[in-house]
């Protein structure tokens, strides 16, 4: 599922090319001729995928893998191998796959890609808009944006000064405040024998309608699927939202917000000022984080929780008051 | 008071006008014809306003609310009643004067707003100035920077490369560094039957003399009354300053601070790295916040608080010691 | 040591000018002929130099301390003595050695600063580049860049739209995203009876291979000397890194983190989301901060530490838990 408007995929290749690119053997005989086509994260693999399992915590995800090949651990292999998946044995599954992945998939559309500018749009002269970009009647694109490539842009949208969009489709009625920037490549980093690299990021933003993202704040795109904002998601300043991350309807987002990757926040949720979350928490529906907490663990629907780290708010009022107290002894 | 550089009133509307456009009734006799000229805060309103008034902890602004007619809900109504204003009794005042706000008042000038830049100002060819902006002599404009219509920039100013300045008026000597963004609209939503809307924003900044704005920090026009930051303010990079907050003359504020709405912050203050302040806050003269307070509470002047939620400095490091001591046991 | 790519020193004065022009008495008799050529930081000042000692905190840096002359207070007069360095003793050194900078050193090259851009980089049309800038071949610099006078990059770098670079070098194979701002002077304030005034920032950024820098995070120049990132360290959005900071190899930097000045980083170590770091703290290698770690003092080489403030992982594990055992009784 490579958004051929951003991306282009490499040839297919056999698995047992792919297995002597890594420097494995293939261990399940007749398997070398099956066709790899694209790398694809372990819950959302399909036949022709490659995907890696190398954390066992996202065991659950084996549920609905269903990828040929699997880079894995020798560990971790039969786990694989229960699922029908091929395991291809790494000592470092996560960094092949890295390497893998940006051997695979290419930055760039292969061909044109397809937009359509709406005479009904109006976009400040001095604004960089790249080849096949779409934007919508009634659109207003400010001075310095960067739109590259690829991007859509709905109707009715208010594109502030400076903002920089990238990989990213944005609906209808949204507000992008000055100089906040969609689409950069997220913040993640593999090691093998060649050093320090990053992550190649194959997925995009998608942004739905009436969403609003605050100045110089930054939305990363998926490292393989997307970072999702829904409808009448209204962000302040300076927030950052890491690739992956996923925002319910009409939840609402405080200047300085943190929100690590692949965190899924629910609808009609409210975080205020300076709250963060650590990577892959869930936020149920309704929830309220309070200004500055520190988010560990889930939270479940409609409740609200306080403090570093987070806890619900009355357990963390009890903390606050019983410190006090014993401190005045 | 409606800054006619930035904005358009429209026509002034009888207030039975009012009343059949917000779907209320109009339970003063006579009333009807009293003329409603522009929308303004509650404390600061005058003959000739339409305000709201919709939470009761606001109350002491009655005192000097003095307009024509108030939003408020029927509960509130006798409060309102008795202060010589005319109550529209309204399910969410708060919202219906957020719509009139909008129909009353627009975004630009009505005729061509006066600006005048000084020959003796140097301005990159590649900044993007408005209509009607005004820059001083001996003021340095700095590339791919954006003044927009009715700004005003006072003499010997250095604007670093990619500001964006709309909606207010920058004094002399001040020096805003690469990327901050002053004037943009402030974080506040509200929800009628037609969905979350942004409240629109009526406001200015106004930066005195020797100011000093860091990277990429923000700072939020008001909503009704203006963003006030006095002479030699000094803040650093990606500080969050909310609509409406005022600062006092010399106040430091180090890099991530975060201010929300309406605070008011002394004169000689230190807010040191990643502080922040809860909205409607009072900070007193010469207050010092520690680094990563997180204060929910007034200041009074002179004093230092630290912690999340702040306390007196004293009482902080009591606290903070106290529990290591019962932790080793 | 001023790099004369981006700064220009003022003729050299004799000691007996320099005590005249601060207001002070040279109580050292034939002293007066020393000439000055350049103010540098204590610690690593030469002859020629005048420096400043008013901390006594920063006593140890006398021992590498060999100017000329020295700043100082009465009371500390008897310590700089010791070292052979002529004292100067004012009421406020630090205040003053700020005003004697901004008076022998000016921004901008003397002559035409060096460089070169090689044919093989790829400069967006829209991009500014000033005098003397240095570009190494398959650098890309994206749309809106503003490369400023003096600065060198290395090969196969990556600048990303609106990224702003000045008084810094920048190595191979970086990548530096949207909108970051690389050389801006740091935060620090000087007083005297003129006002408060920005101390003058004469240092540089030295920016080694294979960086990172992420989304509108900053990076200030050095104040005297440099501030350093060394090779692979990676660095995430919205980060403030301070003036005079060191970062070691293969440091990794999430969202948010905030780190204030002359803190010196070692190698390989994590700091996680918003974690951040007080002035003049010393990071051990391979130390780990958590998320939100709030630190106060150093941390040795290979600890964790956690909590605001800031302390080892157990001790603060411990913390919580007790605090929560008490709060249920």
């Amino acid at each position: 599922m490579i958004d051929h408007q951003f991306y282009t995929m490499g040839p297919a290749i056999p698995l047992s090319e792919l297995a002597h690119k890594l420097g494995t053997a293939l261990e399940i005989e007749g398997a070398g001729d099956d066709i790899i086509e694209w790398p694809a994260a372990l819950g959302n693999s399909q036949p022709g995928c490659v995907t890696f399992f190398s954390d066992k915590r996202r065991k659950g995800q084996l549920v609905t893998a269903n990828a040929t090949a699997c880079l894995t651990t020798e560990k971790l292999a039969p786990l694989v191998a229960e699922t029908g998946m091929i395991p291809l044995i790494l000592e470092n599954p996560r960094a092949s796959f890295a390497r893998i992945t940006g051997d695979m998939v290419n930055e760039g559309s292969a061909g044109k890609p397809e937009g359509k500018i709406s005479s009904g749009a109006t976009i400040h002269p001095s604004a960089s808009i790249g080849d096949g970009v779409s934007i919508g009647s009634g659109t207003v694109v400010g001075a310095f944006c960067v739109i590259e490539s690829g991007v859509s842009v709905g109707v009715n949208c208010e594109i502030e000064p400076f903002v920089h969009v990238s990989f990213a489709h944005i609906g209808d009625g949204c507000h992008i405040k000055s100089g906040a920037v969609i689409g950069g490549s997220g913040f993640g980093m593999a090691e093998d024998k060649s050093g320090i690299f990053n992550i190649p990021h194959i997925g995009r933003v998608m942004i739905r309608d009436r969403v609003q993202i605050g100045s110089k704040s930054c939305v990363d795109r998926g490292q393989l699927g997307d970072t999702v904002i829904c409808d009448d998601v209204k962000i302040d300043n300076l927030v950052q939202i890491a690739h992956n991350v996923s925002i319910g309807e009409g939840t609402m987002i405080a200047a300085q917000v943190g929100i690590s990757g692949s965190c899924v926040i629910g609808k009609k949720c409210l975080l205020a000022g300076r709250a963060s979350i650590a990577d892959h928490i869930n936020i149920g529906d309704g929830a309220i984080l309070a200004a500055h907490a520190g988010v560990m663990t889930d939270v479940p629907a409609g409740e609200m929780h306080s403090g570093i780290p987070a806890m619900p708010i009355r357990e963390h009022m009890r903390s606050v008051a019983t410190l006090k107290k014993l401190s005045k002894k």
